[in-house]
């Protein structure tokens, strides 16, 4: 495919394994909704499409964002950090659902009582946003 | 140290190298303006100190951010995402700036003409965000 040639690309620092972070922030409402990575021809193929296309890790394999669910991340614009090695996008979150559990981000869990000088066994994760839609019915 | 018996450190999931990446994103403005990686160390000081804290993985260190430049990024909050993996902070940025090129954020560098059917060759990284203020009055 055309990305071979492609001199934006090359111009990224991609890792070890041959990937760059990735991170979708919602256009409208500003909230970071999800991070994940991208391959060369998953950043390729999100440019081309106009729409966020991730790499799947765990399955190895290249991982269109709302293939199954319908919550496609529709590209607004891409930008590069100073080092040229993280990906952050500016979206349009269709559904206003980013998170495979039904909620519009994935970072839905805040740590509670961080304020120095409280007592640390009192800190822990909590889930902080609600679940618009059940996964149940996203993934049918 | 007290990092040790935390559990919400053993909560989260520590890559190869025992680091997890860490999005910081403007409480104000809303803007991602910076992204590294912590080790469990940093993330326990970022957390009682209440700054960012990172780890240098090019220098091997903790890396206080904005020791040299004063541009310390005070926390407001802290999240991870549904996998346990990645951090989101809530910061407030010192001085505004968070690069160390000078600029507000760390992803300035946007691609340009993108759309689908657009030439190849037109599509560039250009620096979309102003040098508030020169890098050599930052690191004197």
């Amino acid at each position: 495919m055309a990305a071979e040639t492609e001199s934006w690309l090359d111009e990224l620092k991609w890792d070890g394994q041959g990937l760059i972070p990735a991170i979708a922030q919602d256009e409208k409402t500003g909230k970071v909704v999800m991070f994940a990575w991208m391959n060369r021809e998953s950043l390729a193929m999100t440019v081309e499409m106009g729409r966020a296309i991730y790499w799947s890790r765990s399955r190895a394999k290249i991982w269109p964002k709302g293939e199954e669910s319908g919550h496609v991340q529709k590209l607004k614009s891409i930008r590069v950090d100073c080092d040229k090695d993280v990906i952050l996008m500016s979206i349009e979150q269709i559904g206003g659902i980013a998170c495979h559990t039904g909620r519009e981000s994935c970072f839905y869990f805040e740590l509670g009582e961080f304020k120095e000088g409280s007592q640390e066994n009192s800190k822990h994760w909590q889930a902080v946003e609600p679940v618009i839609k059940s996964p149940d019915e996203i993934y049918k």
